[in-house]
Formats: structure tokens, C-alpha cells, sequence
């Protein structure tokens, strides 16, 4: 939470097609890459492309031709896409969804030869580790739209996701046992959303599960026609950018600090939290719409 | 578990219908209020109501007309309601249901504005929690039993009770960022029912989830048609009013306890527990039954 | 993990059919039981058959005519099955099914009768504790064939395994309150496998639940009808005896480890652990075998 304590709303004021300065929250040298980097990675340059109106942001995987693969470039752009501006208040929401039908294969696995070598696969892994955090510690809600199949490193990231919703022709499985290579970092974002039993089948086995199942075990709050995914996404996404961004961000911080915590523990927390959104100006503002029986005017 | 550790059978008797001594359980001066308490409270006196037969407590939320607003009168009725005689043998298990067709609406919000100051507040949300920790607490099971629109702190509530059963018309939503204000509290109870994608979109969005969504999801045990609620609800707290208060206290307990410990703790823990249990005249005394094919007899 | 670290291919091969040599595995004097143990035993020799062919070993509870009550002698001969020859690599998964119309009852009631004493019960109780971590801790995932009801400790055994499947007559219930023995140490993998209301409402009222509703709730991955059980069961154990079992191993361990820990630290140690997995020799061949388009040969 004290990550984005100070959540500041940042003057960066733009119009609702973002203008893209890709880097800017990075540390210099992001870029460079790790030992042997060169000639071995994909242009970043259009493996993600991304949109923002109205507070709403579109991440979309763009590499339908390698099945949305999270190589590290897809990565790195993917972490870079969801870091842009987080501070600022025009942003309320973020949707990741894909081009094709693939919503993402997983890892790349011509980067995970032995010739690529230990230290490169390290980086890999850590990468996607850090992206994957990274959704959990945004300020703002993040929604996987998936419209197709979600695989491995795939799953992981619909996953990872505050909030997922899918097209009835979706599947999601973690075939990492297929290729030798058991998906342990996808089971970490699985196993904190479905039963553990639900979980290991789809660890051992490498099947997919459908869309049904995967709502019906929590992976997924939403199952819809494939016409009706765009609308159906974009009426949570819209309901999100409509209330107080300051107070979504505490509630979002609060809820993930707490579900941790002993009974008692979280309780003291959370009755603080109330307290103080209470004292925030947004807190009395909606307070008083709501007595005063009018629509209330966030700040953000 | 130490905190019943050891129930004593209370002599208090009473007939079916319990006279009510309403703060029997409590320190003195509990009624007493914080800092210009006078004045703003509502009387405690119709709130709830509250009768007892055959080892069930009816607690039933009674002021329809504001909704069943939780408001700090309403949580010290019902928390008094809940504390009542807990150690008596005559009590087997609580059942909560509301007047009306609002189960609770959450928290009252004139008691939430900057005029009532953050004492009030904080008076507000730790009574709040300590009603939800007291239901996890309470030696017997308890049931809540609802027929309509649970929100807020209504939803937390029944997040909260052990059992939970509904009728098929019954709704349940965190509404409070329509407000400005997270329903952070709620998120506690209601992150440890459902899944956290399921809670998630409830707290972002403020949107309704249907009974049936919420019996998929954990936060029920049962749906039913409105005109079997009762009957059903009654089928399971006549169950356990049937079978043996401390055995039924100490199992409460023990489920709570281990569920957070690591696996070997938790089977340390449960094994001791097992065998005393069967130490216990009641785990004897229903072996013995069994044995000779005639119904046990408990003593409570 | 570190259980396991050193999986040991195992010199002893054999045919399909196991030649069992019971107490392998087991310290000396193992068998010798408690106190008083004489005469008041079941022999152990036909409690349990197990077979084993391609991988995949079954284990069958045999003792219909007593329910497949889990009396220690019957959870020796479990433990001894699942122990037999854990690290050889012929083995790849279990399948533990039962004789009968009834799973398996739970303990022996006969052998909790204050006669038996505190001692007694204490074995059996650790015994059971014992053999539900030992399915945990195993190298090669444990799945439930179900085909009736599993009650108490049945329901437990079920619960502990890796994966459940079971056929739509199958039902579970912990119906422990109904003898005044609250079943605690069920509570253990029952309320680690599904939702805590619908484990209260099993554990406080002992009603079963159907198999339709225990996959609902995570308890089991699939239900199908009863001439399918057997073909569903084993499409899954074969898919898992077709893939590496060093790999499954590390996962099994890898993924139990992580779901305790914090997301930083599950990341920290999946992100070393997939780094490894690489480095092994089955990681490297299932991934040039992708590149090859061709089958991967697993060494195990």
C-alpha cells in the first residue's frame, strides 16, 4: 500500500488517445538488455499496442503471427505499457486483451534453449514475475478480456488479473508438463484463484479447462458470447473509471494487504482504511451526494 | 478455542421465548457511548428482536424502514443479541434474518458525515468488526438467513456467519464507491468466502451478484424459493440443535484455528483435539450409542 | 521439497504387476503396534490390493463388508502401499479407488471405544494425520477414484488426494456430530479444499453433499456417470504417467510450497525453480523436441 501512498495526481494531462513515451517511468538502461542481448531479441516496437479514452487504458497483446508469446520483448513492453503515467489521474482503468486467437501462448520457448543459458532464462522468469506483482501493486483496477485460448505464462496473466472476463470460446490450460517444464510460476497466480484441486489437474495433466469451468472455479467473473465481449468489458471497465480513483486505489491496496492477514489483524487495518477514507475529500464528498440525493463530483 | 474452553453449562434456564436482559454479557458503561453520543443515537430498543425455542435463537433485524441500516445502535443490538446467555447449554445455534425486503443496507450514512468527527467513526467501524469477530468467536454456529438485498456491511455480515442460506430473490453487493467510500471492511469477510476475482469485481464495480452467483461462489450454502427459506433454514439449525453443544463448540473452534496453520500444525493440532474429544463424556456417550444401535443421549 | 530433491532412479524394476514387499520402506518394528495391540487388530494382509502397470499403480480399499473403515490396520496397509517404492521411476502416479458401494466410512468406531484408551487413539489419529501428508508430500500425484459415499475420514482421504474424480452416485459427508465426535481432522483437508461455509455447513449438520455439488465446490475435479469412471480416471493417470516424472515431482512439491507463501517470495522461489527445471535434462529435451517437432524421449 505505501507503494502508492502518496498517490499523487500528476498535472500530465492529455487528450484520450494517449501520446506514448514508452520509457518513462523506467530506469535508464531498462532497454539494454542482459548479457548476449543482441540479435536475439524482437523488436519491442509492436508487440503491444495501446489506447486511452476516458480514462479507460487498452493494452493489446499484438503479435497474433507468434500467438501473443510472452517473450521477453512482449514482456518488457507489456511492464512498460501497464507502468506508463500509473500515477496519473487520468488513468482509472487498465484492459489487457489480444489480437487473434490466441490470448497469449506463454513463454517463448525458443528463448529458453540451453544456448540462451542460465542467466537469460533468469531474466525471463524474473521478468514475468515482476509484470505479474506489477498488476497486483498498480493503483488502478486491471481486467484480462480474453477472447481464445490462454496458455502457460498465458493463464498466468488472466490470472494475475484484478478481474477477468471471457468470450465463451476461451480455454486456459498450463501445458508446461508437455514440453518438460512444469508451469511453477503460472501455479502461483493459479492456485491463489482456483481450488487447489482444480489447479493441480490443470498442473499435471496440461489440459484446458473451458471458459464455463474456469468461471465456475473463479478464475474467470464473467463468461459471455464472443459479440458481447467488447461490451460486456468495457461496462465494468466504464463503471470503474465513473467512481473515485484515489478510493479504488486504497480499497485495491487494502483488500490484497489484508486477505493475508489473521482475522483480527485485518480488521484493525481495514477499520482504519474506512476511517480514513471517511477523512479523504472524495469520502465526504460522496457522502454528502448521497444525503444531499445528487451525483457526487470526484476530484480524483 | 481457549475462550471456550470451558463452557459452563449456565444454570440460567428460561422458558422458549427468552426474557431479554439485554446487556447482561457486558462491562459496565458499554451503553454509555463515546464523545456527544447524546442525541444522535437512535434507541436500541426495537432494532432487533430477538426469540429462542428448543435451543434456536431467532435475531431478527427489525427497522425495515431504514433498510436495516447497520447504524452503531443497530451493531450494539445485535452484538448484545449475539453475547446474550452465549455459555448457556439452551442455546445450540443463532439464526440472523431481517424484516423486510432489504436483508441490510451496510452502515448508516448519517453517521458517516464530518460532522459526526472520527472518533464517532472509529467508534463505528471497530464495533463493527468486533460484531463479525464475535460471530467467528460465538461458541454455537450461526446462520444467517436471508430473503433480499444484502449490501455493505449487510453483504459482510452474512460473509461472516458460518452458514449461510438465501432465497432465490436475495442480492448481494459492496456498493460503497458509489459513495467514495470502499467497502474495505466488507472485503474482509467477503475475500475469505469467495474467490478474490468474485470479491474483487463486487468492491470495484458496486454491482449486484444473484444468489445463485453467490452460492456458486462460496458466499451461501443453499438457494431455495422464497416460501421454503424458513422451512430449510430451520432443517439445518434443528440438525444442529439436535447433536451436542460442546462437541458442536469445540469443532467450531478448531475449524477456525487450524485453517490458517501450515499442514502439520494444523493435523498436530486436530489429532489432540480428536483425541480429547473422545475423552469427552458426550464423544463416549455417542461411540457407546452407535455401538449399541440406539440414539445418544447428550448431556451438553 | 527438499523431500524429494534427490528423486533417485531406483535400480529395482520389476513387471507390471508389483511384487509387494509391505514394510519395505518402514522402520523396523513399524508393524509391532501399541500397547495392548494383540488380538484387537484386523490382519492388515487383505485390506488393501494394489496393482501397478505402466506407471500407474492402483491402490483399492478392500474391505466392503466393513465399509473400507479406515481402522489403523487398514490405514498401515495405505500408508505402506502409497510408501512401497516411492522414488522407483517405473512409478508415475496412484490411484487409490475402493471395493464396494461405499468409498470408505472413516475410522473404525470399534477401535474408539474409551476400552481402547487414550493411547490407542492418539496412534490412530496420528496414523491417519500421517498418511493424509504422506499423499501431500509423495513424489507422484495421488488421485481419488470415487465411486460411493465418503464419509468422515473418507471424505478426508478424498480431499487430501492431488485430484478427485468421481462418479454421480458418489456422495461426502463428515457426519462426526452425529456420534458427538466432531470431525476435526477432516475439517483439516476439507476446509483446504473448499469454501468455508459449505465445509461448516457438512461439518456441523454431517449432511452429505452430492458429487455434483462437490465439484461445484472444488472437492473433486469431475463427475461423470458411473460406467465412465473408470476410462476418466485413467485417461488422467495416463497423460500423467506419459509425461516426465522428475518434472511432476518438482512441480507437485513446488506448488504446495508456494501457496502458503507470500507473492514475493512464491515468486522468488517458482522464478529459481522454472530456472532449474530448464537446466534438468528432461527440461531441455521437451524443449528441443518442441523445436524438432517431434516427441520428446523422457529419461525419467
Amino acid at each position: 500500500m505505501a507503494t502508492f501512498a502518496g498517490l499523487r495526481a500528476l498535472a500530465a494531462k492529455g487528450p484520450g488517445w494517449l501520446p506514448r513515451s514508452p520509457w518513462a517511468l523506467l530506469p535508464a538502461g531498462f532497454c539494454s538488455g542482459g548479457p548476449g542481448a543482441s540479435g536475439r531479441r524482437e523488436s519491442e516496437s509492436h508487440l503491444t499496442s495501446t489506447r486511452q479514452q476516458d480514462g479507460i487504458r487498452r493494452i493489446v497483446l499484438s503479435n497474433p503471427k507468434k500467438r501473443n508469446a510472452l517473450s521477453l520483448a512482449m514482456l518488457k513492453s507489456l511492464q512498460n505499457d501497464i507502468l506508463h503515467e500509473a500515477e496519473s489521474k487520468d488513468l482509472k482503468v487498465i484492459i489487457i486483451s489480444a489480437e487473434g486467437p490466441v490470448f497469449s501462448s506463454g513463454h517463448d520457448l525458443k528463448e529458453l534453449t540451453e544456448e540462451q543459458g542460465r542467466d537469460y532464462h533468469t531474466e525471463i522468469f524474473q521478468t514475468c514475475s515482476k509484470v505479474m506483482m506489477l498488476i497486483r501493486n498498480h493503483p488502478v483496477p486491471i481486467i484480462a478480456m480474453v477472447n481464445g485460448l490462454a496458455t502457460a505464462a498465458g493463464c498466468q496473466l488472466v490470472a494475475s488479473c484484478d478481474i477477468a472476463v471471457a468470450s465463451d470460446k476461451s480455454s486456459f490450460a498450463t501445458p508446461g508438463v508437455n514440453v518438460g517444464l512444469f508451469c511453477s510460476t503460472p501455479g502461483v497466480a493459479l492456485g491463489r484463484a482456483v481450488p487447489r484441486k482444480v489447479a493441480l489437474e490443470m498442473l499435471f495433466t496440461g489440459e484446458p479447462i473451458s471458459a464455463q469451468e474456469a468461471m465456475l472455479h473463479g478464475l474467470l467473473t464473467k463468461v459471455v458470447p464472443e459479440e458481447q465481449l467488447e461490451e460486456e468489458t468495457m461496462k465494468i471497465a466504464k463503471k470503474i473509471a465513473s467512481v473515485s480513483r484515489p478510493v479504488v486505489s486504497l480499497g485495491k491496496a487494502t483488500f490484497y494487504k489484508q486477505l493475508s492477514q489473521d482475522l483480527r489483524t485485518a480488521y484493525s487495518l481495514t477499520s482504519k482504511v474506512m476511517v480514513d477514507n471517511l477523512a479523504m475529500q472524495e469520502g465526504q464528498e460522496g457522502i454528502k451526494a448521497f444525503m444531499q440525493k445528487r451525483k457526487p463530483t470526484w476530484s480524483h
